[in-house]
């Protein structure tokens, strides 16, 4: 007994190695399988949406499926028993997304039209998002996402300010425009108000008279010209971020305390005052 | 006659401390309050545009229409009673639209049809701007307002350029195409050029003829390289906004050789040695 | 005779400061009339070519189309009478652009249908570009200038990467997609390309087989993409000026000779070494 | 024989200066035909693909297809004669385009249809980027090229959080709005997608359900933030870049004690006074 669960804490101890480690060969291995599948379960999902390809291959695609819903199955199975916190895990996002995507084919064999469900499969692809992790793009990703986060705030309140604008311009051109115009209800005039103002144009809706065309002209005008608010701000955090980490490698130390990041004119350390 | 008097001024001023302050615990709460209101009565106008809806919940849009009316006019008859002056606030800008607000569902119980008059509700929305000026949001929006105010000039400048180049385009394009394409009318084609110009594109009008789509091809790439021009103004300026923040919290002069542009965590001068 | 010349020199120089003078009140004055008759020309020409407008007001036009030409061909003569070079200013730019102005309506007396050349009128617009020369305007739009000729070059091959691109991957389109989806030439395909890569997006073309949308895809992420050059290379450009114009505000003037443009932490004048 | 040999040795040094020497006038002249000639093929197959000009001008077309072609044939030869290493050549990517250029009209001799690769003529166009390295573009077009290649890596992150979110989307979005509004396939609602997301927007494709149109909003402001991260990224390198040079013009160290960043201008030691 004793030696069968010591066995089984070895077992466990490797496979944790495996399937959460990214330091090893073994690990970096399974990441890369796991990529791979998840990838071929996706674009087996978007073929399957495909009438003509579904026709010719429906019986492969079956197969491809169950293959897919086995390896995820016992992959979900090994996390669970491999990891320390099981609960923890089961009920985080990623739990439940792996939960989620092998569940499909199970109850497609119980009812009808579930197979519909494999879309949601398409989420596991934000597991390649790991790959960000990987030395060669962390130092770069790690830079994006500072700038971005700097300029979260500044970011939500021009969106704030877009969402209300969106509503009162399209209460607006409700009123202008009239049903003929396409714009039947003011929601259907906001959901065209950005559609105008992100300078997507469908033309689904379009302004038919003088007026309203008027109007549009100076959405259209005020979209392009704010679409310079979240790029600038980006821009300059972006500016920001450079510029810190030129500063950072301006190091210049201090040869009696080792203090960085001198001016390149300075003659005293500012930490312990020895002339540099 | 002095008792009434002296309570309806204890009345007045903490009516005052509720609806117009914004430290007190009680003047967030009304805010708050307020501005869920001004949202489920914009949401109320928006759905009574949907025809669906609107046929199957008539009869509760419009109590709860009433209810929000009969709130509205008692938030703007406190408004008036509480403020020192209180013309200057019927005369404001908020003045008018709080009053509008209250207006459509009281006309409506003579004249037919002026229920439409509620979208103008919508500009109540403007209130929500208010949010900016809690101090979670105050610096990154005094900012971005900064930022905004610095490039005005050439922003006007900018917009300016773009109007007589669409009229003299549009012109072109008036003359060129002619009216298979659409181009039935100079404002209509200046009315396409800024479509063109901002990269909006709906489709509704384009240009069939050769050298309309030569000169359709043009105008795109002047678009899309002129989005550099604002964007590049505000990314300087907030880069500019940035930049001076940053020299202001690197002052910290040296108080016995005055030398500025010490970091936040010297401790000694870097020209003189003296500790800071 | 003699008298009648000098009055009549008297005249030239009197109306020389008031059409090209812009330092002297009379100057400011007959520009702003310029502008506001320009402007009234150009809203004339626009309405004509509205069919129910010019159907109602057709006699009014003609009537206010005469006075404009008049006022044209009278402003055209002074132009030439008051100038020294009067040949230099005939063939200038603005001289042909000044006498087109004013031929519409004479011809339209001879031949019929004349009158649509009234459109050029509009290049008159192009004055309206006096205003940016106002003091107010003109320091922004020195600084906006600065950077779009510092910019240039860079625009320039960004556009001719551009321009190359689209014609091969309207070629490749024109392969790809066939006539069915709209592509039915070689030119026309580069005009889907160019509508798309700068992200207008007309839908008049669009691809409908598969491997089409897969490289109209790839044109769109690259459109939405490269956007961000001549962005940048413009960005980068204001924010160079500005900092220019913040080193040169940087005054810091040396006592002994006056030099400026001293650095914060200076000790010695860089140009006579005398102490600051 | 020997004397046969020099003379061709001769030849193949002249040939070889004047089709890959850049620096004589003779090797300039030689670039500057074959770019017009190859523009003018290009034109030539455009005009092609254009029926009603094909239909008038054919005979005439294909004479001047045949010139071009036999310039091209003599071209290819005497590249691959006057070349070191003819073999390196032919492999390359220009080699295989060149030859590929030749072919078609040869081809189509012996087949019916063949004219149509013409078309990857095209790809010769890709020489014209060599005017770039005319010393008038080269500083620019080093600069530009930079700015690209450091923002390649966060660029490429970028594109790849674009396409993972493109194909979740497109999933959701098929789930969601059906067959009816144009999404028959998740491949489909991924092409709209990216449509949306990169503000193109052709409206080949639009929702037509309240929630697809809700989440199609949704995509269009997130398609309209992002677009600020390339631009940000861009912008930020041109601006380190224009720095860094603006930082190696102003190093000039004093001789006497060392002290580095003085003005271009400065003809003392702003630090200890002495002549620089």
């Amino acid at each position: 007994m004793q030696r069968i669960k010591s066995k089984f804490d070895t077992f466990r101890q490797k496979t944790n190695i495996v399937i959460y480690g990214t330091n090893t060969a073994s690990g970096r291995l399974f990441d890369l399988v796991l990529l791979g599948v998840i990838l071929t379960s996706v674009i087996i999902v978007m073929l399957e949406t495909v009438k003509g390809f579904d026709l010719k291959y429906h019986q492969e695609l079956i197969v491809l499926e169950w293959i897919i819903t086995i390896f995820f199955t016992l992959e979900y199975l090994l996390r669970i028993i491999s990891i320390n916190k099981p609960l923890k895990y089961i009920f985080s996002f990623y739990g439940v997304v792996d939960l989620i995507a092998t569940l499909p084919m199970y109850l497609s064999l119980f009812f009808v039209g579930t197979s519909v469900l494999t879309i949601f499969r398409a989420f596991r692809l934000l597991r390649l998002f790991k790959i960000l992790k990987h030395p060669q793009f962390s130092s770069q990703s790690v830079h994006l996402r500072e700038a971005l986060i700097a300029s979260k705030g500044k970011i939500l309140i021009f969106i704030y300010f877009m969402l209300i604008s969106s509503i009162i311009i399209g209460s607006i051109m409700y009123v202008v425009e009239g049903k003929e115009g396409g714009f039947t209800s003011i929601p259907i005039s906001i959901y065209w108000t950005i559609v105008t103002l992100t300078t997507v144009g469908y033309g689904d809706i379009s302004p038919i008279t003088p007026l309203g065309q008027a109007i549009a002209s100076l959405v259209m005008i005020m979209g392009y010209g704010i679409i310079a608010v979240p790029t600038g701000i980006v821009s300059a955090e972006f500016a920001n971020t450079n510029r810190k980490k030129a500063l950072v490698q301006r190091v210049n130390p201090c040869s009696s305390c080792g203090t960085e990041g001198h001016e390149s004119n300075a003659k005293y350390c500012f930490h312990c005052g020895t002339e540099l």
